[in-house]
């Protein structure tokens, strides 16, 4: 298969007709030899990363496509650590739309003046642009139309669709005792319909999880999320 | 007079019952030894800077006064250096009202990806938080709201009235053949009344102005700006 695209931690392959194969790495994002899924450079390998990021991601497509929420995903080969999904085309060079439950990372370093870490966030969205060289800003609304890279309606959609679907994997999350505070997701319009749909993965990766208090990294929030699902 | 407040340009006395008054100091900010109206802390003194920013911040006022704007300005005294102005409480912990007709400042490091720099943009407003210690972050209308710091109809005035007022300082400079590429404001709420009004100061300090091009710095502005006017 044709090698589209190389990313940090997954490499993009054409499968067919409006169709890509994601293929999930065991290289994650973090500094200094640490798994930081914000962070915006290759940190370390870990062996089965892949592999359990494309479990969490497939269960949580899996559910959403369930429930009509219109996304990327078709299917899954966990065995292979690929995914199949359709292409998509990102709005500009890529948005992430953040949704937070709870004052933490940069929300708190930005807008510590005026809440507590850990304080409860009513679903608050915000969107950044990927950038790496500029530290992936926040950009509004207003911004985002002016740049011409979202209209005020596709941003009033992709708000309103981030709501909808984070309050899913939030309540989905909760059923194990896990609470989100906050979640990543990406967007792109269908390469074949044009139509807005949920792509990239849903994985530890992605969010931040606590239990209890205490944060849960990626790789034991797979455990703790889908073991216990398997065991009941 | 009781000093109620050591600002980093200005000292604020009271001056009698919901009036305030603020000397203008030379002390102006910048980083090593340069004035750069963006920088957060003071960098050095310039003989005359706060009188220049006065005399500058006296006539947009005045303008923006007879046009039915409502403002903090009473009077202002040149030869003292004080102006006297309706007593306000800033929103939150104070904002800054930022109105930009080119790309230019912190619009293109951020976002730099999407623009050229020195592009065009259509009284773009964005408002950030004055925080020196968390590098002064924007801030969306739903942060704004979420946190408790403007309503969202809050937010809408301060936007319209921010268009409005910026662009009659950027049509009053062009009538010197000189162009408005960014300006910040402030605002709060009369402390009598409860009204929204433009408080602090107009001036080279508080906008980025060019001149065929080239960028005009404040002091060098202000006799561009009203030497010419005198003359006249």
């Amino acid at each position: 298969m044709e090698l589209l695209y190389t990313g940090k931690t997954k490499n993009v392959y054409r499968a067919e007709a409006y169709k890509v194969l994601l293929q999930f790495k065991d290289d994650v994002t973090g500094e200094n030899g640490v798994f930081d899924p914000g962070a915006n450079t290759v940190g370390l390998t870990i062996e089965g990363a892949g592999k359990s990021g494309l479990r969490m991601t497939k269960h949580f497509f899996e559910l959403l496509n369930a429930k009509g929420i219109r996304t990327h995903y078709i299917r899954a080969d966990v065995e292979q650590a690929t995914m199949t999904v359709r292409e998509a085309k990102v709005f500009g060079k890529g948005l992430e739309v953040i949704c937070r439950y709870r004052a933490v990372g940069s929300f708190i370093r930005r807008y510590g003046a005026y809440c507590e870490s850990g304080q409860p966030l009513d679903a608050f969205v915000e969107i950044t642009i990927k950038d790496d060289e500029r530290g992936d800003p926040t950009i509004s609304a207003d911004a985002l139309h002016m740049l011409g890279i979202l209209s005020p309606q596709e941003y009033d959609a992709l708000t309103a669709q981030t709501k909808t679907i984070c309050g899913i994997i939030k309540d989905e999350l909760a059923t194990k005792g896990l609470e989100l505070y906050d979640i990543k997701l990406e967007f792109g319009r269908d390469a074949e319909t044009g139509d807005i749909m949920l792509i990239d993965e849903i994985s530890g990766g992605n969010m931040r999880v606590y239990k209890s208090g205490s944060y849960v990294a990626p790789l034991a929030l797979e455990k703790a999320f889908l073991d216990e699902n398997i065991s009941h």
